[in-house]
């Protein structure tokens, strides 16, 4: 079960056929792809100089090269989407940084991973807050 | 080129292979599935009662049973991991319940989608403070 679990991910990204992983069939109205075994780690960064163009490049360039640690096994980095304003929707951040992992050791690899501690040490002075949350499913 | 990036959860979901979608050579380093075109919809919430039980069953199936709104392409629903206790880690919510759409169209239909309504209804009693983050790659 938990073998099943955890390779759930690296089935997918090994460029087989998503479908078998599918836990319904293909027509069903449920969600598509239900994730399984995966550790999801969802950074937020508020920018120090949100307005500062160059800044914002720069922590999203180096977001992109962080993501050459080999423990990190789906991403997404984005920016504030224009959905409604709610009291519950927090559009304040800058910078939104998703990454994905097998399981807590592939995070915890990445958190002392060179790549990352270069990146929080060349790039913290950019931001004035960070939250992160990890997700695991059971 | 903005059909390429809107198409790319169409497609995975579809169950065809996933490498004709990914960045760079499937033996590279860099991480292995990098998402483009996605609207990530991530919300936590805290429980009024985050050691009742029945409280959490309650919410993690009404949230599962929510996965059946047809926009939804991809899906993880989580908790708390036992990752590093780090300032900037928050580990104190209850559920963490991250969807994700193709384009901003999709989560505005969820939004008003007679079974999300009906999820707020039902089970809003249960938290005391819900926070969203929408993100999209631009």
């Amino acid at each position: 079960m938990r073998k099943n679990r955890r390779s759930f991910l690296k089935k997918l990204v090994a460029g087989t056929t998503a479908a078998g992983f599918l836990p319904f069939a293909k027509n069903a109205s449920a969600a598509e792809v239900k994730l399984k075994g995966a550790l999801v780690h969802h950074v937020f960064f508020w920018l120090k100089e949100p307005n500062n163009e160059g800044h914002l490049k720069q922590l999203v360039k180096a977001l992109n090269d962080l993501l050459k640690v080999e423990t990190i096994k789906m991403s997404h980095i984005g920016f504030p989407a224009g959905t409604e304003s709610r009291d519950v929707v927090d559009h304040s951040y800058s910078v939104s940084y998703m990454v994905m992992f097998d399981n807590q050791a592939g995070q915890d690899a990445y958190q002392v991973h060179p790549l990352h501690v270069k990146f929080v040490k060349e790039n913290s002075y950019l931001w004035e807050r960070v939250v992160v949350y990890d997700s695991v499913d059971q």
